[in-house]
């Protein structure tokens, strides 16, 4: 049994992989912090949990943590930084699920935190975590940052198309809706339901921090340069991250659905839909999996990807178990593979 | 490996139980038939188990229905009672988790679903299946009547105080609210988003069908006549039931929550809550567990309980799986262990 | 023209108020305070009114206030009774949406709102406003206690029944429900949309406020005491209260519907459904209407009043208006005739 | 009093449509067709109007309609063509809310409509009723081809743009986002709430009939070709349309806020917000307004803009009214006035 650790469980993203690790067959999960609720039963807090877990949240400077094979940073960014190191230096492998450790560039990581990056060493140690691209890094390191949830949705919809050299990287617009739980567990007035529900906009137009990441992995695809239009919006429903991604094929002859076919055949979590299919975002809630589909446009060369995940589980919590699987070497859907309900 | 098959597999018990029994590490579900989409793959009709389930729908009087030791109906009223029979012969265990075994006398099942009942006889044959009151009945059985959803909310609130005579039978209020998916995947201008949501409403104030099968097994559990006043209403999300009960305590000195506690101590799958703590529907979603509270109200002799539960989980085909652990000798909540997510 | 002031206009219901007061065509409104956003324009912080609105948010303490024939507080309980008696004094109406004067007996009251009553010769002073009960003592009152939400609901419900003794007083259940913008514009993790949609509960399940506002007013139309039964409950959604309640008919052949068709039948904003349709809460929102559905129950003598408003409108912002036509003898439904959209 | 008939009342264009005649007060409705609720009191299908309407559902060749002044279609394409000229010829205005005079070009519209056009003399007669940019035309008209929700919210947000030369006319993307009321009163299965909440999808990519509507209009602004990519997505919501547009500006330096500010000076119901401000579409629910937003992108020439409306209002029936205005010279925003309510 994997022992693991969670610093900052009672966040979504916290409390979501608490659940899944929960609910695997060889982690078993020995601590659980949150300073707000310490010394709380975790049922007590989130009643959902009331019958699974008889855990207690303690600090993060709890002695348990040091028994851990795995310690998961949940945490906003700024804090991960902060103690990362002793953990690695202990032996414990570290996933950080917050951005500490996702942009390489200490310079961009600053310009996109508005904050000082105090372990700069870090960053060129650190493995960004998508599974899909990275695993045989991930499975040799100590440290992974796991991506945002924009950026995997984007990421996994545009590898095929950059790696082949087969769309203009000068003109990609990623238009992208996400649930509220994107924005986390925080009692700000614009995230009421009477707020946010029958109701739609964008948010951080002009620049959002996913943009750094997204483009960051876009050029490393690219092996160069790319040109990126990134707007983000607000979906009236808890879960789920919908990415429609505008390109344009440098060969609108090009047969990219066999292309994707071939790249994710093996991918147990990447599900490429049959051609005039459409992705939604009901059909991946809860679950690790992302859905793509693509459609090229009549009468020019567009070419239009539509990609979507659970924000909370493929976009966070649910990559980063996945990510645990490749470091200790385990099947990689363990724990992960459950479906979306219906309805 | 238990075979299990599922006629009527593309209603929202049907395809709730198939989801379940794909995660069921003792069970294979080997057929599941639905008559609109027959010859089609489930996966392609429910894309959220595009990768979990390589079945195809077939029709109902497939020949693999034969090989299954287990065979579910989630059919509407009147399906089952025609061939339930024939699967009884065959030493395959039957479990409807439609309406037509829940009410025992015949005159009175006619009245409530307005039609005639062909098979009599395994009226008196059936096991009505709330596994908390009839475990052992259910062992030993044949042929299940799964119970309603709004029943099941409503007995497991009840059971403690009218077994052991601590309310006035003649005095109980049920005020049930239900999401939308206790109406099944039906096309009704009623069930539309921009009909339903945003609003709340009472239905079927005058009568309901579940009125019948809730006052025969209150009867049954105050061993006498129950004067009961039902009224169910539509919540605007997908799914939960939550049932307010008030009931008159015979001596306001009782110490219910003593008593419930001691009565569902074993119980895995029903949560008494703390005094004062009270229970919401998202506590429960997806999940197989029911919540109860109960609160005396001040001055009066008024208890009012609140039992909260999954109507397709604990209301459905979480109990019909719960059922099939019974009388397969299974831990009884194998492949049901899951939490609701949070959010 | 009327002038009007809101005090405590950035809240659900004096937002509201503003609102209905914009579209008022004997109504102007000269001046809104709100403590966070003193000196930015109303349509600046709540965009819905850019076009509609040039006011700019002041103090309470903002001589304009002083030029008003009428002031509407619109703030949280204790805030008004500071006030009132000065404006009263300068001629000028006031209208509290508030809770301060709506309880004649300042022990309840205290009791109720956890706090001292500081001015309680005003408590006797005050005509408590729902109109439909009290027009004539409203039309020559300088203060109006301005009902709850929830009381309003219910005493519509029950005033025909109460006052024309046709029920047992002594069990009477109120189960209520209501949308979250009864909660207030309040930054509470409870009532964000991932923690409150996809869910419904029960709240104050042992007590209420709105308990003693209501249970005063039934004695009154009872002349007598009365036994309430009151739990509230959370929709989710924005708009909207659904009262189901449970009486006990004195004698179960009374035509209930022919008694409330008179009592109702000059009323413009309480609608009497026929017999068989029953409400929902959709079709009152945004508007000043109350629709009220009977349902007498076979093989009792239980009756079920169902009766529905909006909480913001009827229960609030709404029936000031009413009560400020009432008290300038203007036509009743004036900026008050809209209709709930549809869909 | 100008006397207006609706055909097709009963779809959610045409109730809203009646809605807003209800509380014109120049206008009087004097006829409502539905063939699904002939005979039926408009009231009794819609108990939100119960209090304000007394007519009675007809069907569309009554002899009421030709009493009127101007008649307006709310009916599915292919309705409105048959029996529009009779209107016309008997000194009657027509408005017609559905497509069927929207494009000009036969051949366009049936290849949009998959439908022979049985009347295309009139294709050529009909003024395309966005009023913004026909205004004079509409004044003199018989027969306006009321826009599209779609359409409207794109062109408002492109006609500064395209008719000043200031963009790339071949590389526009519109990316929007309707809530479920643009779907019509369908009961259809994708448009539960049980299928259609908590979730988030695009439809129609390849191909939505709107696209030859907005070609259509946005190659007249540019005075030639343009490169138009158009994906509609599904919000779960009921009300409301959200466009997020990318173009390339041709000198990145132009100041487009004040272009669009001196454009709409003199517009009732477009708004232009300050710079930073993004549009959300509950601000505009219920109103006929288009709330604009414009956000250069940082280190590139791509402007975003950002339009929203309420698909039903400025989208459809409000726009309609607007255009009833114009013809018969009244105010233009007579019984338009009111604001999105809040919350």
């Amino acid at each position: 049994m994997i022992k693991a650790g969670i610093i900052g469980a009672s966040g979504y993203t916290g409390i979501e992989l608490l659940r899944l690790l929960l609910q695997h067959p060889q982690a078993e999960v020995v601590a659980v912090s949150a300073r707000t609720f310490n010394g709380k039963r975790v049922g007590a807090v989130f009643p959902a949990l009331a019958q699974h877990c008889q855990l207690v949240f303690c600090t993060a400077d709890d002695d348990k943590f040091k028994q851990c094979d795995v310690v998961f940073f949940a945490t906003p960014h700024g804090v991960a930084m902060q103690s990362a190191a002793a953990f690695i230096n202990q032996g414990i492998k570290v996933i950080d699920l917050g951005a500490d450790f996702r942009i390489r560039d200490k310079k961009q990581w600053e310009q996109a935190y508005s904050m000082a990056h105090t372990q700069p060493q870090l960053l060129s140690q650190a493995v960004y975590g998508l599974t899909e691209l990275n695993r045989d890094a991930i499975k040799k390191s100590n440290l992974i940052a796991n991506p945002g949830c924009y950026p995997t949705a984007v990421q996994l919809a545009l590898k095929p198309l950059l790696e082949n050299n087969l769309i203009d990287p000068n003109n990609i617009i990623a238009d992208c809706k996400s649930g509220l739980s994107g924005a986390g567990r925080n009692a700000a007035t614009a995230l009421l339901l009477c707020e946010a529900s029958e109701s739609f906009k964008a948010y951080s137009v002009k620049s959002h921090r996913h943009f750094y990441e997204m483009k960051q992995q876009l050029e490393i695809m690219a092996n160069g340069t790319v040109g990126l239009t990134f707007v983000p919006h607000l979906v009236p429903m808890i879960r789920g991250i919908f990415a429609t991604i505008y390109v344009d094929l440098l060969d609108s002859t090009t047969d990219v659905q066999a292309i994707f076919a071939k790249e994710y055949a093996d991918e147990r979590f990447v599900t490429l839909l049959e051609s005039g299919v459409y992705p939604q975002t009901r059909h991946v809630k809860n679950s690790n999996f992302c859905q793509i589909s693509l459609q090229k446009m009549p009468h020019s060369n567009k070419l239009v990807i539509l990609s979507t995940i659970d924000n909370l589980v493929k976009g966070a919590s649910g990559q980063a178990v996945q990510n645990m699987n490749a470091i200790f070497a385990l099947e990689e859907n363990l724990g992960l593979a459950q479906s979306a309900a219906i309805p």
